[in-house]
């Protein structure tokens, strides 16, 4: 007689474009435990495309997977503006859902969502990837296990692969802080537990692209922040760096420091004339695939009733909350308590 | 309409042991193109255990899964003592065959093994699982693309996690040629594409057991391979490293080095008191985990037709002769040609 | 015929405590170059204990070494609210002078420093050591060659081994800008060549010794600089990290990035049960002595009228400003712009 | 009242090639406790050059030196072939010495050395410079305080920087054993203290210049060390490595591992579009100057009746017979028990 394992969480994607292809190939290839059933993109082409060969249909807009029965959940990797509908209703639909980064881009609609999500009892996952990155995860648990003590200064940072080939025109304002950013800004709040940011003071430029500068484009940003345990954090941000994808973190405190990430993508070390070198990876979906394999096995296993420590929609909402402080604080250009930032 | 990708691969496991029971689950959870079906051994209840959570069916014996004309390859775990039954069998069924490494422990029975898989026309993988180690990938591209020129120094090692906790008088006699420091006859050829072994030359010794010494245990091993493009080779073993698993290579040539494998878990380093710390891995297992994944995504691509470049079962004899004629060097304390060493 | 070398250059060292102690035994026994003929220090048998073992005099004070025409030069190592008056009337006496960070405590004072310094026509140089650290010379180089590119985001921290042990009453305020920070001041100065600050946003606390934060002590700082060029940098300092002393640089460019320190006091790793470990060093002049050694030996170059690459008087003041306007920016909770921070 | 520390060490210098000359200048500029008082070379041009600017006097033969009562060692860094005579003359006439390594090319003239020393009662220090390098330093200690446990597994090895550009028609026969791995002889028994060698086991080849191997010339080696506490060591050697000088040091026991050295020459590390860079070293005088430095300072300590642990005359004798049972087992191409090569 065969035990027969758990039947695999059925999935539809919704939104075809880069991330959204990792992402249904990811948990088509990688995660047995999911099956992907369904692939959404107005742009039903390129749907089809990503989803016939992964073995799911393909269909031109959510409202048919919102009322397939057979569907438990949905994997949202549209543009930012579009995720609130969908959440609202995906939750509404008892759909759980998985978000890319940031849960939106204004509070009070992060607020509605997790307000659905609650309502609906359905699982609400936001798209913090370093939180399952194998680096990251040990610095945590060396805060949780006590061997840095409490917190007093942090670090994370996100640079994104260079050359730089955005058109800053067709990027939205303030993308530095709501897109990028973010990410470090959950990472210094999951490496100081228990702990929430007072103060933001932001400063950002555009260094890569100052033509753009005067159409209010950022490219640069470098954010200070403060918590109510005392720690200082920085968060730092370029949207080019020459050498690679480049996400680091940095925790230190009373009892020790642990710092993650090394752009490494093996520890293979070749010497040669000009000296020795290492390989460092080209993309995000490089260096973290693994991470983003980690972060569904953790959806999953939170639909199935787990308790998996993942990042939920009040994550999502304070890691926007810390981004719309850093945007007050460049606007105003002064220190911003978090608290002056509400829905 | 959906345009079905391809159906996974419908494997049996033959031998539920330690190395079966990881390679079982890993290919139930983490292998999207094969389904585990069913999972072989004498000790039903132990098949039993371990097939039910993944979804698969027991047996006692292979022929069960030998007959099944659903099931397209097997995987053989067993002590290395069956290997040639099971290959012979498995292949004549036209069954493709993923065996864990030595191929055999007699090269006669080797030679058949890969004669059977020719006359079927069926795969024969050897389970050389460093050949898909980001790290090893990584030095062999280097060496691949010219960077290294050619080899002339090589070097390749292997420490089992420590304490050792064998009985010596249960392990059988020439386990760490055999089924050590075959890993690392296969690197060191793998790091020199097209050289072949010359003359080997062994040094061994019961170091951590030298209790056991009388009954011609061997615990710590050190040989030299010459190669007959000149490279001089050194392969090193014990089964006993205080830090964890420790896998290592390294190549050496007139255009520049590559080195592999740090046995790090991750890239965070922890700075504390007793100064700065890195996190060693205690298994195989646990070290290697993403190469057996890697290792049957290329069995599945395979049996599918593809060409990926994996450890075949010619690569198994070579490996073993060479571990036959360190047996040799040990037995009469002289450098032996690998040209002596015959079935 | 002997072609004989230049002489020693003859110095006389101010100051006995740690810092001069270390100073005048590393010029007696690392500086081939230079003879050190006197320690003043009006603690006499200070003076005595340090000066006799090395060969030189001891004076209580420092009128008879600025009067004695067989001095060259001095070096101070007194407490900064000593170094204004020593540093002009030994300029003015002649005698080149090398003169522990900071240059003094208050700007004007500075001016008048580096002012008696022009007139004579001797050497003044500041004890900013990393300078000499071969990681950072290195990274320094990167920039100079431009293989950084433009600087965009800096990095520069301070971190003094711990515990700490220090007496919070004992301490002047704002010690952790005017003695620790200032080094980073300076280096993030050095990286970014040809730039200086324009703005500075400061934050500080006590969280190391909470207890005297209501006397004004601070114990951990995070300072935001930005520079005329557009570059973004940090410098953060701590008095106690528990894994030794930390000093640590980055800058990064659009052409690449740099990083400097380690911590690490060899090259040597330790695999263990406990994982892999390293020697971090406990003191300043345990990690850089080299680098001390290297300034003297410029300082010594200076005087004989190469022209190293050493910071000068005006580096002091430069570096000395950001410090200050780190204190405006505490005091007054703002971002302050350089340029109101004059003497 | 001065409490003059101890006069200067008198060293006179005889050899004035290129390791001449570095530790010439090393004595001269960075070692306060020794004076450079001559240096002695039959090309008495390249005596004087070196001389001068140093402040020390030329001669064209060493009987001026032996004889001046004023000088109180001699460093020689004439070919090895000269060495007895220099060492059997210097000490008779009650002058320390230090040696380059090899003591001497045989094991007759050796034991001659030692004799006269032993006799004379003066210090004989070989130029085991590894002793005195910190990582292979911390190795050591590491062992000497029970973290390695009994060794079991030591590597060490040696690669000259390339290109090779030797002609070598002018190379004596059996170098890299006399000359190159007998740095590595030193090394392994240093790391393995209280233990000797047993058996000898060697591979060599000309890899490099194949065109010469019919003339004896060998560039690349690889031997096998048995020690009498049963611990296997290798011992590797090439005349090129294309990335510059690389001396490593590898040391494994029941109890954990030390690993020495790592070629790099700061802690800079570099990033940029070709992956991470650091720099390595062009030559042994770079890599190893400190060491030199150390070596020097430590015959000095050994002439003021210190015990610093210094390589002594002994111990080249051991390293030389190991070099001598190589050449034999090359020669006879078996393995040599050490007891068959004595003088």
């Amino acid at each position: 007689m065969i035990n027969s394992p758990a039947p695999p969480v059925r999935l539809a994607l919704i939104g075809a474009g880069r991330i959204g292809t990792h992402h249904a190939t990811a948990i088509a290839h990688d995660i047995h435990s999911a099956e992907l059933v369904a692939v959404v993109d107005p742009r039903v082409e390129a749907a089809q495309k990503l989803a016939a060969p992964l073995g799911a249909r393909a269909e031109a807009e959510a409202s048919g997977v919102l009322s397939d029965p057979d569907i438990d959940a949905v994997v949202i990797t549209t543009p930012a503006a579009l995720h609130r509908d969908l959440i609202v209703e995906a939750a509404s639909a008892g759909k759980h859902v998985f978000t890319e980064k940031p849960i939106t881009t204004e509070l009070d609609e992060a607020a509605q969502c997790v307000e659905a999500a609650r309502r609906a009892g359905v699982v609400l996952q936001v798209g913090f990837n370093r939180r399952f990155a194998p680096g990251f995860i040990a610095a945590r648990r060396a805060v949780a296990d006590g061997r840095i003590g409490t917190p007093q200064l942090l670090r994370s940072l996100t640079r994104d692969p260079g050359p730089f080939g955005g058109e800053p025109a067709r990027i939205p304002l303030w993308t530095i802080f709501l897109e990028t950013l973010i990410h470090d800004f959950d990472t210094l709040r999951w490496l100081n537990p228990g702990a929430e940011v007072d103060t933001v003071t932001a400063h950002a430029d555009a260094l890569i692209r100052p033509d753009a500068r005067d159409d209010g484009f950022l490219d640069t940003a470098m954010v200070t922040l403060r918590f109510d345990n005392g720690a200082f954090a920085t968060a730092e941000a370029s949207f080019s760096a020459s050498y690679g994808y480049d996400v680091r973190g940095e925790v230190f405190g009373d009892g020790g420091m642990a710092t993650a990430g090394s752009g490494r993508t093996s520890d293979m070390e070749y010497f040669g004339p000009g000296g020795v070198a290492y390989d460092t990876s080209r993309a995000d979906t490089d260096l973290l695939h693994g991470a983003y394999v980690g972060e569904f096995k953790a959806f999953v296993e939170a639909i199935r009733g787990g308790q998996p420590d993942i990042p939920t929609g009040d994550d999502g909402v304070k890691a926007l909350q810390i981004a719309r402080a850093a945007i007050v604080s460049i606007q105003q250009s002064r220190t911003v308590r978090l608290e002056e930032v509400t829905r």
